[in-house]
């Protein structure tokens, strides 16, 4: 137990990360601290921001207030007429048909997530690298889990047969699979032939899978997304939500599809769960979102559009990261994340005096590179996996919209001139970051850890 | 563990209790069900919502929209704006100056506690009768509890000497103890010396406390509202909301002030936890309540007429109960709702097919009584306390405001009038008692026990 003014903190507290938002913004404060005592006034260049630089669609509007907003409890499975809605919309993109009986909604992804494991018995697999936000989770609630690690070779996927072998190894009881489609921070997606081998897998060995798929509808040639849920219906979870499609982070929506053929029983465990941890999501918040669900043509034009933007800033900024010699870098397939992986160079790494994956993001945030990012644990990996998450979000997202809408690039160097345009400043610091790996792999860069 | 329909369910989710609202809803909704098949079509007698029946006020307002809202997310402390006027807030209303930085805002009063319980070393101990949103988190979360049973002669509050007494019989280690003021759901209030006693013996025996003041607002005579903040600043989490006194459940607003001299540390892991659980409140919802905190003349004013509305209608409502022979009721002081215990007429209870805490709400509802309250878990009264809520909040608020801002009572007769306007409803379903009372007492009554 460590005392803290008078106060005892829960031991397993200290096992529970830091979300890789908190974590990113500490660092960042924390270089500008010793920035400024050496009178440096440049800026950062910031590739930790997991979040769409895009305004909230039009649409997606409420006006909370005496008159039209009533103040009482939403159902804690959710608005009925935004659970219909979201039926309807997993129906015309997605091709699963589930009534709105088998949706929840949550605060969030994290919201939903944090409830099903709790109802869950058996333990978590959760594939590395991937998304931080379930392991705190499960360290909260104690539950037994195990990391699925993936590899360059495989883009980083989970891998059929090393699934297959782990499950082997594993008691014979219930299981649940951690699946992120695309994946995160990758931007990798899944084929429809690696589900159905993953499904067949599971379906064999009692194990459900939760399919994170918030960048879904992010990705890049939309053809080729395909839901788990569509797959393997009867064991999958299929969440997403509000936050990266429709840059709505900040209202928290989240939705999960429950397994069909659920029974009533599963469902109220997991409603009596997660109204027992928050309640219910905030019932005007999800009046607001019903829009963001029915069809509706500018809906479908703010898709395509940050989709495309997306796609122009996010795939030209890791091409020039790929053409950096000495590290890998996977081109995405979606969303607006990728991974630099830096294990090919891990010999120049450690004489560089970085021990673990987690000293990365602060040895690249030193003075003079500032380069802000996301490393190690923030993204589930090892801590001899040297992997950086780059976030292609440091630009103005109202402007690029507005500049994409009134005249769309068409050809590639229409699309790279438009990236110049509005992502110049991530260009410099990939710049910088060349710089970073070329100083390191040549000696002359040596980290200082900081005391704390 | 429970198996359903394939998937298998953790066995700890069996101990962890429905929230009130939900098994509310169910026993209404199971009763109708067996009303309709013997065509009947009286109404119920709607005791159980513990919600205020007025609109939100007109200040807390928001449009969330594309062009004014903010997708992005709020700090997981909290949007600073709204900390600094929370800060403000209790500066003029509750004798308490705790900067910004001791304020954090969550998802609603649930929202906080869990991560309250997460980073605390210790148990908790929970008085009974009281609010359930403790326990169920407290099973999630694998927490060591004990119960604090209150009883009549003391108002149910928690005794100074019992409280000792089970602190000395405990590991000399950290305990938290729960304490809401005004009660819940008895509406009483602690005073100022109930309060010094209490503190000193947390004081002494390392005990922290969990201060929940949702209902403090709505102390009848304001005068004699203390809050434990005041009091034992250096030791309680004082939490409150607007989910009572601004009518404002669903918005999902919650406060937090940290005991003083919080250091850092625990700030940081507790922030840490709740942004692992649901990232953070919903951004423009925190906008919105801004307001809320600041001074502002229309919104003492609705709090003043909402107050002495709900006086009038509760403590109408409390008497009319007091006055049934046979049964035990605390008129309230605080709060819209009260208690009323059966325990002195245990026997007929028994003899009337009645034997845990629990079956009582499903007795009263029981066809031709239709009386639906929430009684024995649902309140965490242990399973031979005899204990109902009743909630005076079955009335047309907004229609009971108007009223009272066009002519506010003066005399008590004006009040009793003001009162059998607007709550006639509720005096029939207050007869309807008196008469299960009596049916129970000359053993007329006979339990049914439906078969699930």
């Amino acid at each position: 137990m460590v005392k803290t003014a008078g106060i005892m903190i829960d031991a397993r507290v200290d096992r529970i990360q830091q979300p890789d938002t908190l974590r990113f913004s500490q660092l960042v404060a924390g270089q500008k601290h010793v920035c400024q005592s050496v009178a440096c006034c440049e800026d950062f260049f910031s590739f930790g921001r997991a979040e769409s630089p895009f305004p909230v669609p039009d649409d997606i509007r409420v006006e909370i207030s005496g008159k039209s907003c009533p103040g009482t409890l939403a159902d804690p499975a959710g608005l009925p007429e935004l659970r219909e809605a979201v039926s309807g919309f997993y129906a015309r993109n997605y091709n699963i048909t589930a009534d709105a009986d088998r949706i929840i909604i949550g605060h969030g992804v994290k919201g939903l997530v944090l409830p099903i494991f709790t109802i869950l018995a058996g333990s978590v697999i959760v594939p590395s690298p991937g998304w931080l936000g379930y392991l705190p989770q499960l360290r909260i609630l104690n539950k037994p889990y195990y990391r699925l690690y993936g590899h360059y070779a495989a883009q980083y996927k989970i891998r059929p047969t090393q699934l297959a072998a782990m499950l082997k190894g594993l008691v014979k009881s219930q299981h649940l699979l951690i699946l992120n489609n695309p994946g995160y921070p990758t931007g990798n997606l899944y084929t429809e032939k690696d589900l159905k081998e993953i499904a067949a897998i599971c379906r064999e060995s009692n194990t459900l899978i939760l399919a994170n798929e918030a960048y879904s509808l992010l990705t890049y040639d939309l053809s080729k997304f395909v839901s788990m849920g569509s797959i393997y219906p009867e064991g999958t979870f299929v969440l997403n939500g509000l936050s990266m499609d429709r840059s709505a982070g900040g209202l928290r929506i989240g939705t999960c599809i429950l397994p069909e053929g659920s029974d009533q029983a599963l469902k109220d465990e997991l409603i009596k769960v997660l109204a027992t941890v928050y309640t219910a999501a905030v019932t005007p918040v999800q009046q607001a979102a019903i829009p963001a669900y029915l069809p509706n043509p500018a809906m479908d034009a703010y898709l395509h559009d940050t989709r495309e933007i997306h796609r122009i800033m996010t795939t030209r900024l890791a091409a020039r990261c790929a053409a950096i010699e000495g590290v890998r870098t996977i081109i995405p397939e979606g969303g607006f994340s990728f991974m630099v992986d830096l294990n090919v160079m891990i010999a120049e790494i450690r004489a560089a005096g970085i021990q673990y994956s987690n000293d990365l993001a602060p040895a690249m945030i030193q003075h003079p590179y500032h380069i802000a990012t996301v490393t190690g644990e923030a993204m589930m990996a090892g801590y001899d996996d040297f992997y950086i998450r780059f976030s292609a979000t440091d630009y103005d997202g109202t402007a690029a919209l507005e500049s994409y809408r009134s005249v769309p690039p068409k050809t590639p160097s229409d699309e790279e001139a438009f990236f110049m345009r509005h992502g110049a400043r991530m260009a410099a610091g990939i710049e910088m970051f060349s710089r970073w790996v070329s100083d390191v792999r040549s000696g002359s860069f040596k980290f200082e850890k900081s005391a704390e």
